[in-house]
């Protein structure tokens, strides 16, 4: 088993003091990670993944819309490189030349297809991968399976919360990827509340 | 006819250098604001915006998924206030208590619902809207719609892009709205390219 990341404090504290726990597992945090956003908070999680992850030469951070859009476009700007977020749906503004893959969205409870602009990502570029949620770990594949097509390099994947009762981390470190999440959660129960890895 | 907002050189001569006109007046600047995003021009313009804006007081910038998110933190972030961001359909992940407005989506030609919870936005706040694009407008009337249900105060709309051959700039200005856009495009051509309004 490889190693899980460490939790990171200030985050977790985030989370114990303002996280509420729903029926079906559900962690809800959009008071300050996905509906309203603490950018404050972003940016000291992005400083925390320069630390984390060896960041020399990454060309590129790249993230799913819309919810990773926000911690992803704060590390992109620490970094002073490019985000680029795949799109989850084929509107007129994307023209041909996709990468695409298939996911399972399970927040939406269907078959989703990341798109990527062949345009914006090749061989060339160093990737590092920013989510705000790591759960089923849909999403993240299909930007690894992106990335994998471009040939891009693929440096990492930073996220803020990962549910570590689902399969989703345990998978992609499995396929070998280093994997930073800067709050694992290992039980969430309405009562008894959030319980973290570490 | 309400006084339009002057371009801001440094967006106008990213814009004719780099974005693309395409048959039915689209104008592609994908390759820096809308799917790879340049956050150090997202910081420049929100510096632009906090010198046409008086901020004095604002607690909250608001915007719509998706694409409006990458430039809207970097204001949040420069500002030091909360980013929220309306929703466009009802996930599992937002529950009852919701400010809601329907709007006609003509990047994907169907009415969808921007959804705000209310515990984020209430009449003790005071938001600024920004956005990437304005062309009709619909987002961004949504938006103003659900300040206006809040009794928050609206301190006004700031607009990387706006299509000034389109009647949304305009409506929202005759509404009594401040509105700032950072380049208004009059002509979008394939052939004869952009022509900005000043």
């Amino acid at each position: 088993m490889a190693q899980a990341s460490k939790g990171y404090a200030p985050l977790q504290e985030r989370i114990s003091k303002e996280g509420r726990v729903l029926p079906g597992n559900i962690i809800k945090v959009d008071g300050f990670v996905n509906h309203r956003v603490d950018m404050q908070l972003m940016h000291e999680l992005s400083r925390e993944f320069l630390r984390r992850f060896d960041t020399t030469g990454v060309t590129l951070v790249m993230t799913v819309e819309a919810s990773g859009i926000a911690l992803a476009s704060a590390v992109a700007a620490d970094l002073g490189v490019p985000l680029l977020y795949a799109k989850k749906a084929k509107s007129d503004n994307i023209e041909g030349g996709l990468f695409q893959s298939q996911i399972m969205s399970y927040t939406y409870k269907k078959q989703v297809t990341l798109l990527v602009s062949r345009q914006w990502l090749s061989d060339k570029d160093k990737v590092l991968i920013i989510d705000d949620f790591l759960a089923m770990g849909e999403a993240l594949r299909g930007l690894t399976e992106i990335v994998s097509q471009s040939g891009a390099e693929l440096v990492g994947i930073g996220v803020a919360i990962e549910k570590g009762f689902q399969p989703g981390g345990q998978r992609l470190r499995d396929a070998g990827h280093h994997v930073e999440s800067l709050a694992i959660i290992d039980a969430a129960d309405p009562e008894k509340g959030i319980t973290f890895r570490d």
